[in-house]
């Protein structure tokens, strides 16, 4: 079974009422709800000791996914090392609609990782490009979101090993809401949808795309990385 | 000076009145026109012998530009042959709107270049998704078109190697409109706009795009493609 | 259970001794061994009605290995059709070594797919360039191979969307031994070992490359393939 | 004339006799000289002020080529996030043999960076594996250099954008030698030739690679990056 850590900066639950109404136990526990079933599921918060990611926590972690907004600088860098080189392992990477901006996945970038948006609660209709990518199975054509927060191009990320979703917004923008990595041997999925104020992580079709992340991200087996001098 | 061939199917032009109004004399002769003030371009023409497409003339070009929808079939293999070939060789190929059906961009992608459309005149707004690109050079954020024929993913193309653009219809459907390929030492972009009964061929913002997409397809002097037997 | 296809041209085997030899039952039934104890293996060769590729046939396939050298020309051009639309479809396809010519793979990548290449019996030494791709599971950090037939670059296929192998040859050469493809929904792994008078296919690493290379090209359940007028 | 700024850490030149014989005033002047007839080229080192990098300088560079080895930790992270800050921008950037443990590429790559090596003085063949690249332009099909230091895979980088070069190594390794990435707007090249105690700069091929690779790098003129809220 996967084992997976949600990680959640955890602020705006406790601080915003209208967040709070959305997401009463933090945005945290209703991803883990929506993984629980068939993964081995943990989180973690920006206010636990060592973030909640401390080596050993790390170690035992398949796939992180992460979610964060307003306090990406209060992240220590030695978390961020530490995720980074984990990544490079093996361990998978799901970074999550505001989190385009945390520490750990600019680091892994390379680049500013900035975006356009607008707070409107427009209509979103997240379309499947790329329908043989196993993070589209038993998904339809798109998905239609009813109210989100817009995120616009350009998106300054790579260009995408694999392009899975783009999204449509009624406001006329465009946006690769879906994008795959792989850096050294851990795989990295960026995905769109997930404001604070829109339950969007109560939608089941949603929360199939978190399922397939995890299960496409988990670590294989693979080779050995093995570095520096040789005879 | 780059040596562009603007290939047209010419069939709607001549039979079409709505088309006719739109390109009196030929799809072909406005994009020629639109080229024409920087680099050395001759058209040619389905009906032409050999579709004006003799070895002669491909040897002869730099860029092959090409727009062709309901007679796709009547192009010859033997054309389609010396076509991919001269890709391969380093010729570059610029298949615009209704051609990701046509015999060269098929035999070249290795796919159905399938796509779902809608003809009902609806706005289109075409985005820079990469505006680091040469065929993106001195173009703003986006172009909006009026008026245009949808094209909706899923597109049946292998991943790009570079997407520029990605488009957005009113009706809310969004496209990869803008795709970068390298085949042999032959560059490729395909791009969306076009349709023939849309003046889409006079606006300055896609004759921009024209003139990068020649420059940056036109061959570069590369090294030796040797193939066979070695010692 | 994944279903396998092993196809083999089958013809070196029953006119040439020192391939007879090396594979007294044809090449198809050593990889269908080294596949059978976790797969659902067939097998298909040029000779069959169809060449043992009837529609019924490949719609049952997951998998199709190929392995042609000196009759490519005689599959016709009706099973490539169908083994390029099954490609597009979902079904894995695994080119071996020779198989580079061979008429599907020349389809699905649109280039001519030659190279160069040298028969001298001379040893290779195939690394890892992607230890964290699922085809290198369990490798260690190159295969070490006594004799083998030379093949040097420059290989003409597009750039591959994952280079897992690149060889070293006694020779001097190098080459992109291990390219991941995908074409609609299809996985390809086109991989370079395997001459018909080395027993290739008998090594223990070898076949572990083609135990991963058929776990990874198996169809996923994807999202529809729904092209055409929309409303 | 494209600005180009060649950086060295200029260091062994000054401590280490068969380095300072080799290249008597700094690697920098010999690569500077070898792009000085059509180039508009500066120089700076570790030990300037600011290491030669201020804004200004950084802002008046269109392609900056990087050379260190022993001191990479000395260059203040100021400088790494404006060297960052002006590839994203757009400026080229061109890392050099043992930059590949510099703090700016590792920055804009977001990997370890690691590899395998050997000092070992053994011969080289430096392979191109896409002849149509500008960067491959009037190169042989290989590039054969009698002693090197070796490196060896796995490359903890990146999947490339575009692989040009693969390195052949007497002692039995490969290495791909030559990758293409872009970061933002700006182009990036590493190229692995070029250690301390030989030649290699000296070399007229490598010269061609150099200043292919220059001309590659500079910035174009692209679309405007604009981020932040929008109306």
């Amino acid at each position: 079974m996967v084992a997976v850590t949600v990680w959640n900066e955890y602020r705006h639950e406790r601080t915003d009422d209208a967040v709070a109404t959305v997401y009463p136990d933090g945005i945290h526990e209703t991803i883990a709800e929506a993984l629980a079933d068939d993964h081995d599921v943990r989180t973690a918060t920006l206010d636990d000791p060592d973030h909640g990611l401390t080596d050993a926590a790390l170690s035992a972690t398949d796939v992180l996914l992460w979610w964060g907004h307003e306090a990406h600088d209060e992240v220590t860098d030695r978390v961020v090392d530490r995720v980074q080189e984990r990544v490079l392992e093996g361990m998978g990477f799901v970074p999550l609609h505001s989190a385009h901006y945390s520490k750990p996945f600019k680091r892994l970038m390379g680049t500013s990782c900035s975006l356009q948006y607008r707070e409107d609660g427009e209509a979103e209709r997240l379309w499947v490009v790329d329908p043989g990518h196993p993070i589209a199975d038993g998904l339809a054509e798109s998905i239609a979101l009813p109210e989100t927060e817009m995120y616009g191009e350009p998106f300054d990320v790579p260009e995408p090993d694999r392009l899975v979703f783009v999204s449509w917004f009624a406001g006329g923008e465009v946006f690769r809401s879906g994008c795959c990595y792989r850096r050294g041997n851990g795989r990295i999925f960026y995905f769109r949808p997930g404001h604070e104020t829109y339950p969007i992580y109560e939608d089941e079709r949603v929360r199939r795309v978190l399922h397939n992340a995890v299960e496409w991200a988990a670590p294989t087996e693979g080779s050995p990385r093995t570095f520096g001098e040789r005879e």
